[in-house]
């Protein structure tokens, strides 16, 4: 394969359709920001915005804000313009809570469709406050069901008609594998069970199809690729022939049919609303939409063609310039399974990262020897991968990782 | 008793030693804000703040922020910063998700001390969410608990050895009313049974003296009398003696013991952490802090006195420049058994309410004849007192509401 160099990454820049997107994010000097998979960078129009909810209505109109700015119905309106980034229809999704209340939310209503089974197939390995949560709901539910935890193709050999819920996510939070949607949503419910979708790192970063793979119920968060602010509201999606039948246990006063008639006793609210809970904390919220603005202006099959493109690069670049020094790649190597990040493998793998963040390459390690690099194909560039490979090959060459390995023993005793 | 008029409000202000506070909210011009009981004013440093977590945390130091910032431990951060207020202890308090939510959280882990009994006392006037709350807890955990609904003495009566857990709203939405934290608690517990409070209406707002008072648990809101901001995230109190033995089931990765292990499997972090769940919406979540800071430096036995001499003056003033228009007290009169709030019983409420808007004195109204009136300490003068009655009087001498009335009724037809 022939050898690239900077120039032929920055003519990659000038061909990308997505290009322009990079200039709604304010991203900081000399950084090359690898870390999207875990908190999405500021879009310009955040300040704007907040300067909006902040100043503007809770300082001035206070009280009355929640009627003139409709405050009450963010959730709603939110949810309607994340709808279009993951294939669902209006009325299905609420931006609310966060991703893991929100699971329980859904889980709890999953489990109530097949009442009689008790069986929940989940990834061990996965990102595990979903396990949390799951066991949580078991534990509390008195121990009657059980999760049977398995991983990549044991997973749908786990599924068969004993089975009540299929609660799996989409894009691997550490390897970057993607799982098929519509296949395992297939099976599953070819089994009679139900299939919960968590979409944490595959929102925003690839065209999502809810409802072109019939999923039953989804969550995730806004975070991530959807550049909703620092730990901004999770989202939940219930396709519509669940409502007002699979109803969710955590039943406050926005989820009742008539929140300001102030009933004593509950009563679901019609559609997507009954999936509320309690007031929102408004100034996270409102600042979502900044970032969902900006993903339902972007063609999610180009965004998702970027994004296999970066990570394809990434790994040849790798391959190219740190081929010497031990690095295994721990994704998959063909795009069409690999979510938007790419993970290395070295027994060195935390001193190099903290060496790459210490020269501006943001990326970030997760135990024992993993180094993530995310590429969030909204202000990602090739040169950046060009980039930070080079640091990589420089830190390597030079063995500049070294002295931050020994600054962490040295730290350590 | 003597007839008071402006200057008898103005010199009340000038001898206010809580005085100053008001110089440090941003209160909107022509506007009498008496609606702090339920969205407390913006401080001025609410944008400082702000734009300190969104600029330079969020949009310049990216996913360090989490580290740099600490953006991991502010549930704990604020929540001990709470403590001082409502008499806890450090490490018994977070602020976290939203009220109902951590009430869910904490009468699961209540109703986990006395497992054999099935009965929880609660006030049906409540402010309904926490009923939703409870009834959904009692039918995902099949129907095996009862929820007892007493009103005023009859709750006290239906504590007995039988009951699980009595959970109840120290200050009354609607009427203000202010139950006897100690007392019920006392009783409580020498039943065998467990007590859990919502301070939403009492924080801020009046001494609370939660370890004083023996209590167990407690949740709130922090966008009251805290003026966090709007919709800011709830906060819950687990005391010291529960910790490690009443767990909560909405288990994520915030309440695991390591939670960067990512372990399969759920293991309970000690002390108040294992009360968390995931990941928090950071930028309301640090604006919080600005309210909370505000709150730490006033002294709550002024605050206490304060608000009963507000709600005194008002409910004075209501009779001498209102007493012939059909008004009925329906708060409690004596100052001591009153929050910080005086609701007035009218038929023709709604009409008067939005007159009483109109014209910039904003209370608020609850069907069917119900204007709530709220008076927040930090920030709500004696002369503001003294123009909302005055321009009540106005509306109702000059019959002002039937205008009003008519075009509410055009509105309806």
């Amino acid at each position: 394969m022939a050898q690239l160099n900077r120039q032929d990454c920055e003519r990659m820049d000038v061909d990308d359709p997505l290009a322009g997107f990079r200039e709604e994010f304010a991203l900081p000097e000399d950084t090359v920001y690898l870390n999207g998979n875990s908190l999405g960078a500021m879009p310009k129009k955040a300040m704007a915005q907040v300067q909006q909810t902040v100043v503007n209505e809770w300082g001035k109109d206070l009280i009355k804000s929640w009627n003139v700015h409709d405050w009450f119905h963010l959730p709603q309106r939110l949810g309607d313009r994340l709808a279009t980034v993951i294939g669902a229809s209006s009325g299905e999704v609420l931006v609310t809570d966060s991703t893991g209340i929100n699971l329980f939310k859904v889980l709890s209503a999953a489990l109530t469709i097949q009442p009689e089974r008790t069986k929940i197939v989940m990834e061990g390995s996965n990102f595990p406050t979903d396990n949390y949560t799951a066991q949580g709901l078991v534990k509390l539910l008195g121990d009657r069901h059980e999760i049977i935890f398995a991983e990549e193709e044991a997973i749908v050999e786990a599924i068969d008609d004993s089975v009540a819920v299929v609660c799996l996510t989409q894009v691997h939070y550490k390897s970057g594998r993607v799982l098929d949607m519509k296949a395992i949503t297939e099976k599953t419910q070819a089994c009679g069970a139900v299939s919960v979708w968590d979409l944490c790192h595959s929102a925003g970063a690839m065209n999502v199809d809810l409802n072109g793979c019939n999923v039953d119920f989804a969550v995730g968060c806004t975070y991530k690729y959807l550049n909703g602010g620092a730990g901004s509201p999770g989202f939940l999606f219930a396709a519509k022939r669940h409502h007002g039948k699979a109803l969710q246990p955590l039943t406050g006063w926005w989820g009742h049919k008539a929140p300001f008639a102030f009933d004593r006793d509950y009563t679901p609210a019609d559609g997507i609303d009954q999936m509320l809970s309690g007031t929102q904390p408004i100034v996270s919220l409102a600042l979502t939409e900044v970032g969902l603005d900006i993903a339902t202006r972007a063609d999610m099959s180009l965004v998702r063609r970027k994004s296999q493109q970066l990570g394809d690069l990434f790994i040849r670049l790798v391959e190219q310039l740190c081929g010497d020094y031990g690095f295994q790649l721990a994704s998959p190597k063909d795009a069409d399974r690999r979510g938007s990040q790419v993970a290395l493998a070295h027994e060195s793998g935390y001193a190099i990262m903290q060496a790459l963040i210490s020269r501006g390459i943001i990326g970030d390690y997760r135990a024992p020897d993993t180094l993530r690099f995310g590429f969030a194909p909204l202000y990602v560039s090739y040169a950046d991968i060009w980039d930070a490979v080079s640091q990589l090959k420089d830190i390597m060459q030079n063995e500049v990782w070294k002295q931050e390995e020994f600054n962490r023993r040295l730290a350590v005793t």
